[in-house]
């Protein structure tokens, strides 16, 4: 297991592990609060998830949108589209041999972004809040995907 | 490319790959699945999909929901939201220099979770088979990351 | 920081960064053409977005689906979908030891059908164009999953 274990030592590697790690707890996150808004507001979308609520019509008008809800599943969708990039873009970044500190400038600064972007979803704050945090987290993966280019390419 | 074999030929990075490559063989399947129902059911969103069915007003009508379409959907959208986690959790978990055993236990009983899960949703089976199928697969991404966070912490 | 460098130095992991970022770049641009066409189209989801329409009826009337934004969401969300299989089964493919050209062949023809995919889709192209280019790009994930699994298999 030695050369493993070696991979895990890199100290880059090592804060691309922690960073992807907190960022991808941050999404699965946004399914507990997916569930809590659906359980406080009572609007679900399967029939099996209101049978508890009693039969037929009772529990039909469960069966239903809410604006919260469908804020929180948007900031989730939101996070696969642009955590899935930083996740893979970020792993073969870290293995291009970039310095430790510029490694966790990038890291940090897409971890801040998109946990600001969540907080400017949910709350929710005025723009332009989301979509510069947006664009913050864009802008260092496209940062990190030039690196990897420029070091990597083999077309 | 001794390196790259060496990797590999770790068992712990085997089993890893075959579990991540089985779960992801099943996400894809959901893509079928939403296409044989889209088919037999005749639902569509697309108007050039529905083009082979005539033109105008008698292609229009198949332009429409069907509720075995959205559940599919919803079943996919679901493995996609828990599934990029697992992928990018579980790549630094193998790399953590995780025992074989408790590796194996966690790849198994994820991938064990997310067939239970879309069985649950696509039969449907009555909750909480399908809730505690997703709380299942959760938890074992939790225990992967706090592993990773424990070996790996560098922030 | 030698056995990172060495592994970047493999052609065939190389290969695999590059395709891998080139087909996350082209997934990041949907977000763009989104944002292009809500700008455009004046179809937006969030209150928070139309504020600076104006205040009360007069930005509530943006509030609204758009044909087109929902189109390029619906490619987006294909691209997830199909995308993220690639990027964890083709990174376990470039472990396994494949050859170089074979490599390559698959990685070119994965990046050629998504592009073609999302041209399919936003221009749009009459059927069978979108639905080839999908089936191309799957079967190039099912072939590599198929190497993975009998060069890794670890149950």
């Amino acid at each position: 297991m030695a050369k493993l274990t070696q991979l895990i030592d890199n100290e880059v590697f090592r804060a691309y592990a922690t960073y992807a790690t907190i960022v991808l707890l941050k999404m699965m996150l946004m399914s507990l609060i997916t569930a809590y808004f659906r359980i406080t507001r009572k609007a679900f979308v399967n029939p099996e998830d209101t049978a508890s609520f009693g039969k037929g019509e009772s529990a039909k008008k469960y069966l239903r949108t809410d604006a919260d809800v469908e804020r929180v599943r948007r900031g989730h969708l939101n996070d696969l589209e642009n955590i899935v990039p930083f996740l893979g873009i970020g792993l073969l970044y870290a293995l291009s041999g970039s310095d430790l500190s510029t490694a966790l400038l990038h890291f940090r600064i897409f971890v801040g972004a998109r946990i600001t972007h969540t907080l400017a979803y949910l709350i929710p704050l005025p723009q332009p809040a989301r979509g510069l945090s947006w664009v913050v987290g864009y802008a260092v993966t496209i940062s990190m995907a030039y690196k990897v280019l420029k070091t990597a390419l083999y077309l």
